[in-house]
């Protein structure tokens, strides 16, 4: 982790919460900066707490959610803010347990919507089994707030035994991909009234424990984490990063839906970069790829493809596209898409 | 707790955010009503987590923070995010250790601004021995923030024998409070610009750690809660609803700053409903209360008083005022101060 105060700009932007580059460089240069110590470490999804217990680590990391609009097709702000939180832990490797949930009401929020978002909310809660057991609500004057924000922070237990992580990823290995790339940024965007754009895309926001609890069973589990805020490139691109290889993406391999495929054609973006929030990529051992492939089909995960390996090379991301030829993922810049979660 | 779905407002007031009573019914009517289980317990500070460990009870608690200005006198936003999660923590009888920590900032933000701001954090969490173990930040279009909202989720170890809670008040009970009130309160009101009005006054933003273990060595200890949103009259409600018991205050002992005092009298605040967040109001065994008073002075905590106590009566709370009258205070309803904390 750079800790150097590298941060040229004076003012904040739009494009310091993308996921990408500035982004990066805003939480290695000022909070990371700050904060530092032994436990904080930026490049991981749940930090583990060195509290001794029974049952395994315990496992601790928290989202913050501003999506626009509240409501999208296939989930809310608040289905997606228990999603988003018990994916990060579940991604480490944790059973989520238990929720804390801090809600920022803007003055004027209407009573029936936030209704309905707490009822996805605690919906999205029975269904992974994890409990919110504190919170606090702050009202916003109006003009000062997008509605609703919610920020979760999700407790969970790793088996002691379970070894993943970046440092663990080898040349040779295999990414796994659990299904299609970009539906849930996709959604929103068609979401919102000012593209005049509609159709019949869901957002892909679901828990992705069973996922990860099928994967854990496998010896050669490497690292997982979901393909969020800067979608797949930007995972590959910490990959990369962190383990100074080159990360090789075969595009035919990589789900994306046709209406994603077809509204990043029509508005320029590319499915690469756009934010799952059910999604997870998983680097294994090559020897049980075909295994894990296996389960997760056989688990109804039906599109779960191996999309890539990784290879010694230059820490870099190569797309090697359906003509054959070989393209250099960028990391990511500007901001393509604000508050898409 | 009233779970009943009595929410007459179809849209969110400013006052939903107060600490006082229309805040209780959107938290008991709306959160509590969806988000029900069996952990959830909207009266207290903190939730105790079933998970078994060698050292205590672990303790969870989070808290938002939208404070205007982000700067105050005494503080700000950073370390005010701090000694609020840490408070909740203490006061529940639990030593903090780890945090996290959720930003969402505004376009447009100055980074010189932020860069303080997190420097006053980290300072907080060295004086307190806390870390931040896990964050995430989110940026906000311009227009749709205040600059700065932090929301900090708190982690602590509590001694498994420690009782602790407002089932344990009795009528005889003595409650003292460890400082004046309305400090905070003040503070930001007059960091207002147009309010026209500048003072000497310090917000008492805090760690109360040391008040609450010194006070946790005493074996006639109650309850412990700090009085932020809605003031030392809000805690006094909070106390006199749960047990059905009047709560008795002696506003000569009640201690409140000249410039305190000044600024209310003239902007038309009543101090006993301001936010302080640097105070504890305990609750303890009458036998104990001088042993108590004598810990804190000691401490340098030199406001520390008995301020009154609960008494058999219906449930309501009497400020028996410097002339020898009583005076009902009741639950505030009106915001008299948003975006306070």
């Amino acid at each position: 982790m750079n800790l150097s105060r590298h941060f040229p700009e004076s003012h904040i932007a739009l494009a310091h919460g993308n996921g990408g580059r500035l982004m990066r460089e805003l939480i290695e240069s000022l909070f990371a900066h700050h904060l530092k110590n032994d436990l904080l470490d930026t490049a991981v999804d749940a930090a583990c707490l060195p509290i001794t217990t029974g049952a395994g680590d315990i496992m601790m990391t928290t989202d913050g959610f501003t999506v626009e609009p509240l409501e999208f097709p296939g989930g809310n702000i608040g289905s997606l803010a228990v999603h988003g939180t018990i994916n990060d832990l579940a991604v480490s490797g944790a059973i989520p347990l238990y929720l804390t949930l801090n809600a920022f009401i803007e003055e004027g929020l209407e009573v029936a919507l936030l209704d309905r978002v707490l009822e996805s909310m605690a919906q999205a809660c029975r269904e992974s089994n994890v409990s919110v057991v504190a919170g606090d609500t702050k009202v916003l004057r109006r003009g000062q707030g997008g509605g609703i924000y919610f920020a979760t922070t999700g407790i969970g237990i790793r088996p002691s035994h379970l070894k993943l992580g970046m440092q663990q990823i080898r040349p040779g290995d295999a990414i796994l991909l659990s299904g299609s790339v970009g539906d849930h940024g996709t959604a929103v965007l068609l979401a919102r009234e000012q593209f005049g754009l509609s159709g019949e895309l869901n957002s892909d926001s679901a828990s992705v424990l069973p996922i990860c609890q099928a994967l854990t069973e496998l010896a050669g589990l490497r690292f997982m984490r979901d393909p969020t805020r800067g979608g797949l490139a930007t995972v590959a691109h910490e990959m990369a990063n962190a383990t100074q290889a080159s990360v090789r993406l075969i595009e035919t391999q990589i789900p994306v839906l046709d209406p994603v495929r077809m509204v990043c054609e029509i508005l320029g973006y590319d499915p690469m970069y756009l934010a799952s929030e059910g999604r997870v990529v998983a680097v294994i051992d090559p020897a049980t790829s075909d295994t894990a492939i296996e389960k997760l089909h056989a688990l109804g995960y039906t599109d779960a493809a191996i999309i890539g390996h990784v290879e010694v090379g230059r820490a870099q991301v190569i797309l090697q596209t359906e003509i054959g030829g070989e393209r250099i993922l960028q990391e990511l810049e500007d901001d393509p898409l604000p508050r898409i979660c």
